[in-house]
């Protein structure tokens, strides 16, 4: 475990098939006033909506309504959710949703009472919190991002054409999450393995970087090795419980901070994402899938040994009488299989993505320096090249 | 994962070299008046009390001394300790030790404002706590327990013949615990391998229940390696900050209700051990070590798949042309071997138990009911004497 550090989670996390039994209690501790934030209305279609309203008014709430959220919501938006939150003083934000409105109200709680334009000073210049903070309050319908149980917010201004992802501090992590699998059931096919992938490709951004023996490592090869079982038991049968509960925590365990510790991170596949999403709005997960070979075949070279581990803890590679190198990239063909097996885009081009954007694209990609390799201009403009 | 359940875990933890500067930071959270808590001195040789009081001092707190906290702390301390909580009007608890002191500090902190007897009430009633609570802080200087993240507290009557370990909720977690792996390089090597099993055995009792696939024993998988990898590197050096600094995050991992959450877990061990420390005050984890392997071979053939998934799992047992029962096996004969060689205790002999022993060690075994197999009084003796 490498360094000092400070750990320390205050999300409270009710999860099962009867976690919404809960919300009640959490009501209790807040005011009267409550902004519901919920995207484009599927919570209306599969009833998720109605039973958080009664629960709203049973516990004597005013709701300020704030729908519409966008899978990368917008900086409009944001100023739009400021502007409600403020004008009705409102007590509690409760995202009803997946990870874009929880990302979406941790950005509201963060800006609504901020003097200045909140996108240029805790996006751009991710400058500290110093103003009064709201508490925020989480549904969660979809499985994926970790946003549940953890102070990341993303946000894109598409005039600009960047996706900025903050991690806010802990007084910025949800106060509770409400996670009840069976919400996830009917979820497209296209959205659950998106999700998955965006599970994998966290625990891999914080998996290939370090040279030392690490008890995180062993915990996100777990979680790595419980995701591709439960991943392939939900493309099987996308109601089995076991499988889709299994999803729900691998997701909020590999990104609320836990498998960080103590340990060098990289996350420079989601810095290229982000810039192909700023593009082309394209589903996150996707985004990452896109990219994901190219760039871990790279960097593979400056980090053998971390990828001989991952083959032969994660995907069982048998590393009898093959190079290091070898096993490496037996393990990336493994994952590789996995990802077209479960249905994920494995091409840039599949996702509307252009040659004549590349250039802009791998401009947009901040370059992370705690990976593997710390990447140039062109070696990005190759990796998004070999990516579509 | 099964069920409904619900995560919280306030304790704040600060980790590493440097750690201990967070405690100045802690203290401004609470009053003037402070217990120093801690067991016989050895802090006072390695100069941890001394660093411990001048930052005391330097936040200007009174410091009320509360020594002596013995291996397993006892009723009549525990009274002793509420007395000072009391007349004193104390505001925060700090445990300066390993497990028993924090242990210890739980059980005064729920009990210095009990108005009943605290034993009866919160040990053997089982209660939950109806009176003003006291704050806990911890500076951790043993691992194995991980009380620093918990609601655990064991205290033994030495009348009664009965160790009795209590887990209490969230509110009598630690607020904060100071975790520096240098702490623990002073450490006597039967100390330091008795408390290895003692992590390792927390992990195989939550591991050898349940027939479900769930996230939790990936997890539990993942540090189990770890442990194992880290244990054998401490050993050979006890002064390899990588190997006692995963020891050190394992132990807290293993027993802070993470790796419990969504599925049945067992501590049959825990009670069978428990009793032979009411009878000849031994070291805890010696007293799990003894007793292990009997146990797990007799519980084997009704959880055999949980077994094989051990053997593959944790300690690379190769299955091909083997029974589970022959790959289970396998797996207990790696750990035995292992145990031997970082140099447990194997034999309850060895611990100072006789023969004549046994029939109450047996009696004072609280049968758990969600293991493998529910024990009879029989096969608890027979367990024992296999453990002799």
């Amino acid at each position: 475990m490498l360094g000092n550090f400070t750990y320390s989670n205050p999300t409270r996390l009710h999860f099962g098939p009867d976690a919404l039994e809960a919300l009640a209690g959490e009501l209790a501790h807040y005011g009267k006033k409550v902004q519901l934030i919920y995207g484009g209305g599927s919570i209306k279609k599969n009833g998720i909506y109605d039973q958080v309203v009664a629960i709203l008014k049973d516990a004597g709430k005013e709701i300020y309504e704030d729908a519409g959220v966008m899978p990368n919501p917008t900086v409009e938006k944001l100023n739009e959710g400021c502007r409600i939150a403020r004008e009705n003083h409102v007590d509690l934000l409760l995202a009803v949703g997946g990870g874009s409105c929880c990302d979406y109200a941790k950005g509201v709680a963060a800006s609504a009472w901020c003097q200045e334009d909140p996108w240029e000073k805790y996006y751009v210049r991710m400058e500290e919190v110093d103003n009064p903070i709201l508490p925020v309050g989480c549904v969660l319908t979809m499985v994926g991002t970790g946003s549940e149980m953890n102070g990341g917010s993303v946000i894109t201004n598409h005039k600009t054409k960047l996706k900025i992802g903050r991690v806010f501090g802990e007084e910025l992590f949800p106060k509770f999450s409400i996670l009840n699998p069976e919400y996830t059931y009917t979820l497209p096919k296209y959205q659950m393995v998106a999700g998955i992938y965006d599970i994998m490709n966290h625990i891999t951004e914080q998996y290939f970087s370090g040279d030392d023996d690490c008890t995180s490592d062993y915990l996100m090869e777990g979680l790595m090795r419980s995701l591709i079982h439960s991943s392939r038991e939900a493309v099987e049968n996308p109601r089995n419980y076991e499988a889709r509960s299994n999803l729900m925590w691998i997701a909020t365990w590999a990104l609320n901070t836990l498998v960080a510790k103590g340990k060098a991170t990289d996350w420079m596949v989601h810095m290229i994402g982000q810039s192909v999403g700023a593009y082309t709005d394209a589903t996150h997960g996707m985004t990452l899938s896109a990219v994901s070979l190219p760039y871990y075949r790279h960097i593979l070279p400056y980090g053998v040994h971390q990828f001989k581990k991952f083959a032969v803890n994660v995907w069982a590679v048998r590393p009898e009488g093959k190079s290091d190198q070898e096993i490496g990239l037996e393990g990336l063909a493994a994952m590789e299989a996995w990802m077209k097996e479960i249905g994920l885009v494995m091409h840039l081009a599949d996702l509307g993505v252009t040659e004549d954007m590349l250039e802009g694209i791998a401009q947009g990609s901040f370059v992370m320096d705690s990976g593997y390799k710390v990447l140039e201009h062109q070696e990005i403009l190759d990796i998004l090249k070999q990516s579509m």
